[in-house]
């Protein structure tokens, strides 16, 4: 979905790696910050990934974020089209439980790197932090932004009560 | 390297996967099957890639040979972009041994097929005898060819004395 | 089941690996071509199998894709009987969860060929699109469907929406 | 290599697996137990190997031992031509480390049993003891050199003086 | 369960096991084989363990059978007590599959084999036809059902139609 | 949950956690043992992690349990901050089935220990049952309990009956 | 290494490291982007590293690399402790080749992000390459010299000859 | 080796895990604290590994530490037979890595815990910090001597300058 000029793009190779990916657009929402959401497969759409990919920077995106499961290529691929950061997030969409994803994304050749996050929705959901944390950079807002969220995310914590057995 | 009319084509993403891919190379010379090899990276010149993919069938290759190790997406990616037989070859190039590779060529998602074999050296001698089977279905030459080779692998094992303490 | 001379044979060690393997056989039927399928185990009915893959080529088949879970034997034993090209895909049949039948299958050893899928259905569709581009090399309306469904299955990913939040 | 009315088949599918089968054959001459080897593959010579397969039982072998690598099919496929106890020793040769052997051998399905051993030379070694133990069950004498065996075994260890940090 | 002069034991550490190990025992029954069973610890019963474990040969037990999960020590320590042959069954009993199973009865050290069969049920089960295949050796009577199975286990697969995208 | 003077504290780093690291607390709670349960998370929560890991030792604290999934970092970080035992338990919370937290926790590098157990609830009791192994040393009453524990746990494998086909 | 007003700080756990690490800082002395280097240990320095991590963005740091082996908690404990991009290398430091490392780093929970590179030196090259593309954001000098590294990269690979058998 | 009144136990199945086992004497040399060192195999000598086992409170042993590699048994059996806490260092002995052996450790049932640590030299280092830690409960010097050490320890790294290119 685009809003007002997208600063970050999410990506997936089919609709059925939403109801993951989501998660990162819920952490984008949440910070404010626009992104756009695109369906492109590197395997079965090459050329509409390459269109795709080209005028990303142009249009004023800053980070990418895309999901893959399986044989995951669509980081990767991303990555080799664009000098933006690109945030991969492998799925667990085989019996291989998303370590396949996992390793067709991390293992990177010298050159084109791909940052990394944990399999499925802890994954999307830290992606999008992390592409909040890079935006920071040159953002007091979104850097204030971070830094409450980290003090929120510790207070839940600090009033969690000693859970007991009988709780 | 180009010889008359290439049947088949050799990709790698790198010189150093040459070692193992010429694996390949030698046994579609000892079937006298003419090929092409190129060394043209999916993430480092993915622009060389889709120029290359794009004319293989019009220049008369029949089937594509790829190499790769780690976050392997040169057979995919090249699957992507042609319908010729795609053949993958998983090469040993990280700590991972190879099964970063394999994981990322075998788990294509459906509709994008490449053909997996074997981590290394037997993998890439394998394709190009595969590659061999395939242009065997429509000349017949080719398929003597495979039956002899068949034969003489077996000769070969069949001369081999049982082996003894001593030996 | 067998259509008018067969091209394509789909073989599996059990009737449990049918709900996999089909997804195979409906590839075909999509894109009418003949196939026949059994049911014979490499480790059940050696002697069956054997038989079985002797005639083979004599009766006109020009693939065959074999599918096999745990310590999946069946598309190597056949590759081993044949020189047609042989595709295995591996199934989730066991607490590995198809890697036990993946590493059976495509760590062949030089000499015998076997060209392996994804674990599991998308393999097994995999493993017929690919019987079907082997096939296109000499068969012209099969190279046209096989583009076909490729713009297809393109056009597909262009027309989903971006998901959004709501969706 | 045959001594006297073999008891004990050691089969493998290439003659580098020797080195490793070598332990199981060290074995059988030190419990005098007339065993013969041979070296057919069940990838390259899947005849040879049906013939040798079918003849086992009525020349008096009693337990076969099938050592291979890869994709080890050899093992599976004996068992599935015979009744007699086939063991399997999974070889490290290959990236995988004889982790593909172990489950290509050992996964095997319901109703074709393989005794599955140790990887590489251990495995070698207990699969030729274990060969002891089963002719054991009908010959007192096999008996007490395995009991003979432990013993020996066990005195080595109560003679190993505590290691100390000079040692 | 003990039966007139037990042949077979079947041995493990938990009455949880026996949905798996009960497999074994149905096999046995079916070959009509005498067995016994036991639910007992090598780690929370070590002393009944050894107690056991010393009177089998005595009391005419010809083969041992022990099915474990985790860090399957069962198989082991009691191959490590009798010199009877000792079959290995790796329960899927921990988020690990079975796998930490197989790993811990699979790769025993030179000197104290354990035959070691699938993870599971088809473990289980051809442990039995495996010791029935040990018993065979003396035992014209097993022999002969041992081939029999073998017969009627591959009428049933001859006897299967080719499955159809109907059935 | 804290009882008088606790001697064990058993951490979290998400109140998800608890249902696993109850065990622990049942455990010790059988032993009359007094514990202290926290939910702190060495990521979300690194200040309130370093305040409670400061002054353990000096409340009385004799033996610490840190249960964490995926990237488990918090039984390590807590060993880097206190010379009191550490007993680590990997929790079953991602695709990777508690093989991530594993790896995560036992493989730490020379100089700062972390005493690790198995995967999940087995992992927790086992390491309440260690805490009080550890105490037993220096409480002859906990000892007692500890060798009245391993007998009645045997005693209770000692009257399973041995299980039959009809059970 | 301290230059000129670091903008990117690399930490490791031990000098062991380094020479993993220094392809990073490779890198960034390429893009003549001021960086400096730490050895500080998450495990063995906790007081130190917490200091460490305190100053960091007040000192204009503005991305942090972090490599470690085995149980490597680094660049997580990092990543607790400040909001700044933190960038994880897992290194090949164990028999298990890094895999361990890998789990440990990009296996973080949801709320505190780690991008992950692949194992060793391409890593870490990797990741250098990724604090370049994180800055090039804000800083049109670093973004060019991004483009330009990606065209003499892809510039190497158009000038390597197709290796022959000669070659 | 025995000292005066040694208080850990360093037990192995083999001499040839003396290499990797002398890391944890070495630590406890340096801490003053008595040990003593055996050979003792739980599958090779069974009866002696009980006869050990069974003394060791009494002769005053407060931990014990097991090194194994393989089926690593040996310290899930001691840990059977005494309730001392037990610690296990898995040994990389195989093509495994050591991974069987971890498995073959950290995964022991509810009821009989066993304290892993990790794979190899720093795992038996590890183990013997560990037991100092489970001593200096009730030793206050040896309490001492830990914090001491963690300080030297600590002391180590501040004193690493940081690396430089040129180192």
């Amino acid at each position: 979905m685009t809003t007002t000029q997208p600063l970050v793009g999410i990506m997936m190779g089919s609709a059925n790696d939403w109801p993951i990916m989501r998660r990162a657009a819920e952490v984008l929402r949440d910070f404010d910050i626009a992104y756009e959401t695109r369906v492109i497969s590197a395997h079965r759409t090459p050329d509409l990934f390459f269109e795709y990919a080209v005028g990303l920077e142009a249009r004023g995106l800053r980070v990418m974020i895309g999901g893959a499961g399986g044989a995951a290529h669509l980081p990767g691929v991303l990555a080799a089209k664009t000098t933006l950061p690109v945030l991969g997030v492998p799925i667990d969409a085989t019996p291989m439980r998303g370590v396949d994803a996992l390793h067709a994304i991390v293992q990177m050749p010298r050159g084109i790197p791909v940052a990394t996050f944990a399999i499925g929705e802890p994954g999307a959901a830290n992606a999008a932090l992390f592409a909040a944390a890079i935006l920071a950079g040159s953002d007091a807002a979104i850097a204030q932004q971070l830094k409450d969220f980290r003090i929120r995310q510790a207070e839940k914590i600090r009033n969690t009560p000693p859970p007991t057995l009988e709780s």
